[in-house]
């Protein structure tokens, strides 16, 4: 383990962290927030930069970095950014718990969206633009942000820590420079999001949040583009107005493709997104998913308690599917009390998510397009054992080993899933009851074995809301700090597609050789 | 494809079945039912023998099955086993809809044990026998059973049959003939219910139903033996003795274990039996279970509405994990109540099932094992690129090939359970409520979303009973015509491991070559 080489990268992470934490701060003196609001991201900002800057003083002997080495800084970065990035809230007193911080945090930094705040009305202007800025940084990935700084060596060192960091069954470089082709990518990206902030700037304001048009925009397009879903006010996006909704709806499949794509039509390759299988999948599985919903919504096949217009109707399908297949989870209404077919319709995208090489979560598109036609030679070899596959998928004859190891994803993604809802059993919270406010009235619900499954798959599929307990007017603020953890860690472990994460905790990871 | 030598096994099977059915036609007789209880019996007896001596007639030009071949016919025996076994409930008027009848038969044949009868009480001694003899008949194979008394030929045919059939991911021959094989297992299998049926001898019959004592034995045994787990009085053991209970309890987890480990017990291996780390790991998961779900009834985490003494919370854990653990289902309290950290632990051996080479279903422990060290060696990989897994199993070096099998299927497994789940949801008794009356007191539970996940899962791994609206005292009688023919679908799917019923459904399996 190359230790010099792992604490300098690690520094200028920190330092990064550092320089990032200006925004909040510049947002807690523009709105001229109490005294502990701005020490509360000052005192990080001088920590990390300070630390950050102390562990730039040795110089490592070797430049290299193994594969193991830069899958387990990635998750390691990871968990930094979190422990760092969790401090102002418990500072300006906003989530006076450091486990909920955490969590908090975490749950910015991976997209997930998934809250402990019962009330987000007290949380202060700088807060809020931390929790959603961080959807913003994590979005495209931390290191992949620090990447763009570092000078590239060219022993493949940085192709080790994006690959980790990349959702997505395998990463292309676009262009053959890493470091360009981050660059290009984060230029779409920002590029996307001003682009949001402006079309969301054309609508009329929110009734009662007048004076919050630019600021709400802003943290709004954080949300879409990392596809992370916090809110900005009671009942996320059920208050904004349909214009937003239907932007913002339709930004969030912009930004469940993969970005690849976007960087093909820059360079008038056009052609290849019709090309492109999983592109097609993607959208089509949108449009099933849209149909159902609003099939179900409309035809009333079991009882729900909203009346929505025909338009209502289908802009909550469109909005939700949307929101949920990408991973992001904002919502514009009660969808927990939908009826089944629409319930079991997000159950399904949660698992799927967005394409690979998007900021959304999820299994992702592609390995359910690969897993498909894996199984379909599977079948085609029973019946004709010489059969040798010829599959090709995005052009490429599909290797055995890219199948296997989608299968392997797979298989550990179901079981890291059934074990957290297993050890999520443990938690007191379970048998009691909570009361929801929602546009589909007062109600309660028990906390019972659809709250654990749907937690744990929000979490680990980077949605953030869930259903009952944890639907999408309830919070994550009733579990223990043991329970907690687990779903920290489980959004971590989807976010960076779970191999990076149990290198972390392998011991043999930091051996030294 | 090879059809005249197809028609000929079919036919074999058709005339097996015939003479099975005596059986229940015994039974009819000796209760001295009415006509129509004979006559139930008498005629598919005459249909079957009829159409399966035809069948006979065109003799095959060669005796060569290939592995498709073999795959496929495997699944069809399964379907025309169904559609014929459902025929006597019909006439009788036991289960007079013949969706409802062929859901209960396969249910049997494929050791589930779902029901959809809701009085148990009305239901005649033939078809309760019939019921139960399913159990039987399915728990080893019925081909395995055919294959007995079918000339073997040297070229592996009947070797295809028993590696469709057989649970587990790969068939280890015992002895060199397949014949004396089959043999071997099934007098053990015999001798094991034969045992067990004299043990259950010795209890004290139950209140109420003290003329049935052997009746019941034998049902019961039937039951274990296939770990089926069809009940044969309302609260299916739950009246039963305790005696009786733990004998049951025992017995279950002995026919979870992998027959091939008794033959070796009988040739004077007993040492093999340490040395099985699948065996191993089955006790271990057992006992942990046993554990956490007394636990869990002992320390009250969540309220529940029973009050059991410590020795009923002992059995009632011991009981249903034997019970699920290896998919037979029987009950002896109402679980469904239970506090969650049992529920979800019995949600986990749901999945999870009994040994490969039993008559348990689920995805088998020696799945679980294997792909849990699969997923080990991709974590030293991604260490060390040039480790070489020497990871063995059972003595066996594990092979790649074989470790990518056991991550496909897993992933078929999910795929086509959260596919089941989905389809479920278009039944129109989503969001119903159902009343059920158990142990736990009369209460009303709402057909929702973990009804139709525990349903599949249930029907998937051949369990039989899920939770909510299908709980433990509830029955699978409410759903529709649509969703029976899905869950009986899901039950052989689980039974023959997914891909010979994939193979039936594929056009390519039917072309000629």
């Amino acid at each position: 383990m190359n230790y010099k080489k792992l604490g300098s990268i690690l520094g200028k992470i920190m330092i990064m962290e550092g320089l990032l934490m200006m925004a909040p701060l510049a947002v807690a003196l523009i709105y001229r927030e109490s005294l502990w609001n701005v020490l509360a991201f000052m005192i990080p900002i001088v920590a990390l930069v300070a630390i950050g800057g102390i562990l730039q003083i040795p110089k490592p002997e070797k430049d290299t970095l193994y594969q193991k080495e830069g899958f387990a800084l990635t998750a390691l970065v990871w968990v930094l950014m979190t422990l760092f990035g969790a401090i102002p809230f418990v500072i300006n007193g906003d989530i006076p718990n450091y486990v909920d911080a955490c969590f908090e945090i975490m749950s910015g930094f991976t997209t997930t969206g998934s809250s402990i705040i019962t009330d987000i009305t007290v949380i202060s202007h700088s807060s809020l633009f931390w929790r959603s800025f961080s959807h913003w940084i994590g979005g495209m990935g931390i290191l992949v942000f620090v990447l763009i700084f570092i000078p590239e060596s060219n022993d493949g060192s940085s192709m080790h820590l994006l690959r980790a960091e990349s959702p997505g069954p395998s990463v292309g470089k676009i262009v053959s420079k890493m470091k360009v082709t981050t660059r290009i990518l984060y230029l779409i990206y920002l590029g996307m999001t001003v682009l949001e902030v402006i079309i969301l700037m054309f609508d009329s304001p929110i009734p009662g949040y007048e004076n919050e048009k630019l600021f709400f925009s802003f943290l709004t397009a954080f949300g879409t583009a990392g596809t992370g879903g916090f809110g900005v006010i009671p009942g996320s996006m059920e208050l904004f107005n349909p214009f937003s909704q239907y932007v913002v709806a339709t930004f969030l499949i912009l930004f469940g493709i993969n970005f690849a794509l976007y960087y093909l039509i820059l360079i008038g390759k056009a052609k290849a997104l019709f090309k492109s299988e999983e592109l097609r999948c993607y959208l089509l599985i949108v449009v099933i998913a849209v149909g159902f919903v609003f099939m179900s919504l409309v035809g009333r096949f079991d009882p729900y308690p909203q009346t929505y217009t025909t338009e209502e109707a289908f802009r909550h399908s469109y909005f939700q599917v949307a929101s949920i297949i990408t991973t992001a989870g904002f919502t514009t209404t009660d969808y927990h009390v939908w009826p089944m077919l629409a319930t079991t319709t997000l159950v399904v995208i949660m698992f799927i998510g967005g394409m690979a090489g998007s900021t959304a979560g999820g299994i992702k598109t592609s390995r359910i397009v690969i897993s498909v036609k894996g199984a379909y030679n599977n079948v085609r070899k029973l019946i004709n054992p010489r059969y040798v596959p010829k599959t090709k998928i995005e052009g490429k004859t599909l290797e055995e080993k890219t199948v296997n190891d989608v299968f392997a994803f797979i298989t550990l993604y179901f079981f890291i899933f059934v074990l957290a809802v297993f050890l999520l059993s443990f938690d007191p919270i379970n048998g009691k009851t909570v009361e929801v406010v929602s546009d589909a009235g007062t109600y309660t619900v028990k906390h019972g074995f659809f709250s654990n499954f749907s937690s744990s798959l929000a979490c680990i599929s980077n949605v953030g809301p869930g259903f009952e307990a944890v639907g999408p007017y309830a919070s994550y603020a009733g579990y223990s700090e043991f329970s907690k953890v687990i779903l920290t860690l489980l959004m971590m472990m989807g976010r960076l597609e779970i191999l990076p994460v149990l290198l972390l905790f392998s011991p043999r990871t930091w051996k030294r050789i």
